[in-house]
């Protein structure tokens, strides 16, 4: 039996090393060099070429390396009887916090402006955004919303959390599935960290956007599938948003050409809010491929029927 | 008897409403078109043109209108009866301890190089800077160092204090006066909130640089006059310091042809890492003016010669 390491655009040899250095004996194939392709039981990908795990006939369990398993779920090479799951360590949820408050604050300080100004040589002033109109809207509340809400309550931020079943979590305003528009209502700054779903796929767009309390920002650190792109554009440009911060686009890298590189109410990252680390997720990759040899339950196991 | 606000560079009529906010009796003037210069007794002031002061015969108190009373002492125009005074309120230090953590988070995160990438619509990533590469130094432990240091420790940093008086604040590693190098070797991330006196003038110079912790990173949030220019261009440029933030300059506003504008290693803001809020200060003034004037103790009396 063999582990499998498979990404399309990242070198998955720390990975190797990272699970070897939980278990020597671990027999670990990376792609595409692999050289016995009846032994992988268990693949472990990062938006894996699509179709390209059809050609493992004995693979049981097929991973994701980070929190998001969208990837997997639209791969339908992927047979049915394949169990998916994802990982979730620490340092994943604590990472997006710190991005997600960053990105709050720069928004209040006005960071890419003063930047900008500095290139230009050019002092002057900018009023912050008080705390008071930046009443924080987590769109998932999931263990990465809750982990976000923490660290904002903890920073003095009034945080509302909308979920599709309710959750009940201290000091955070829980709102269910049927209450977005109030949700909406009482946030300024919407953060999205929903996962991509049938359900959720193009969320944000412009008539939700008219619903956000004004001033109203918007953060995506989810997938680029949840953002109507144009919609985002025409808000900007008519003031039903103040600004944007960007992490995750429909297509990445965002092309050259891509409207948004010259738009200078969108802050833009290239996809860095929550990086999996090797070294941490080693474990929970190792103790998920031991469980799947001795057919125990998953850890992080991903629902199909949900979509995470 | 009556109140004076003067300023060089601000409007002042936002002060004088909010001091009427709190007591409508009081009798105030506005620099430059003061009426009666022998009834004002107690001035506030930001930066007010020098030796201009010494045209009122009855003062009895200047009150910097912030937190810094440098350019009060600096000020020879006041005789040395006269007594300082500063503001001192909550939010000024929530206000500096949000700077602080900014600046740091967008070092570790390389906020500034991403919005320059945007600009160039050029996809790169860049691993952040790990938290334990982060131990911040924190040079001053007065007021405002005590709170930068509480929100930091609240956000998982690693905080040294140094002061002249060693401090004793719960979780911060205190060094006192002489322990300046142990301080600074054990400091990555170097944060400057110190007054501004003869002793502190140009403390921020190579030799100070070539001590601290590898890698290194200066924030500069007190004043122009604490830092040598030249010493940090030298620093930066050979590496000795990996970067800094200022907020702060020997001129402001910065000089448009000046050196740090065209530094990529540099981040600038212009002097807003904490304003004060007439509206929550005024209470503080009206509160010392009126000591003043019965002779009490004041608040936040400036000792002339600590400096501070």
């Amino acid at each position: 039996m063999s582990l499998l390491l498979i990404a399309k655009d990242r070198d998955m040899n720390p990975w190797k090393e990272a699970l070897l250095a939980v278990d020597k004996n671990l027999d670990v194939e990376v792609w595409p060099r692999v050289e016995q392709k009846d032994r992988v039981t268990f693949a472990v990908s990062w938006n894996h070429p699509k179709e390209v795990l059809g050609a493992y006939p004995n693979l049981k369990v097929v991973s994701s390396l980070g929190a998001g398993a969208d990837h997997l779920l639209k791969d339908e090479a992927i047979p049915e009887s394949v169990k998916l799951a994802r990982v979730m360590i620490p340092s994943l949820k604590s990472q997006m916090g710190e991005y997600v408050l960053n990105a709050i604050q720069n928004y209040r300080f006005h960071t890419s402006r003063y930047v900008d100004q500095k290139r230009e040589a050019y002092w002057s002033k900018h009023d912050a955004v008080p705390k008071s109109d930046c009443a924080v809207g987590i769109l998932g509340m999931g263990e990465m919303g809750e982990a976000v809400a923490d660290l904002l309550l903890n920073n003095g931020f009034l945080v509302n959390g909308w979920s599709v079943t309710k959750k009940g979590i201290e000091g955070v305003n829980s709102f269910g599935a049927k209450e977005l528009d109030d949700f909406l209502a009482q946030s300024n700054i919407l953060v999205c960290l929903l996962p991509l779903t049938k359900e959720t796929n193009g969320i944000l767009e412009l008539d939700l956007f008219k619903k956000i309390k004004q001033p109203s920002y918007l953060i995506n650190v989810a997938r680029g599938g949840h953002l109507v792109e144009e919609d985002l554009i025409y808000a900007l440009d008519t003031g039903v948003l103040s600004g944007a911060c960007l992490d995750v686009f429909e297509e990445e890298p965002l092309p050259e050409n891509h409207l948004f590189w010259n738009r200078p109410k969108i802050m833009i990252t290239p996809h860095v809010a929550s990086i999996t680390d090797p070294n941490e997720a080693a474990a929970q990759i190792v103790e998920n491929y031991k469980r799947s040899l001795s057919g125990m339950e998953l850890l992080n196991e991903v629902d199909r029927g949900k979509g995470y």
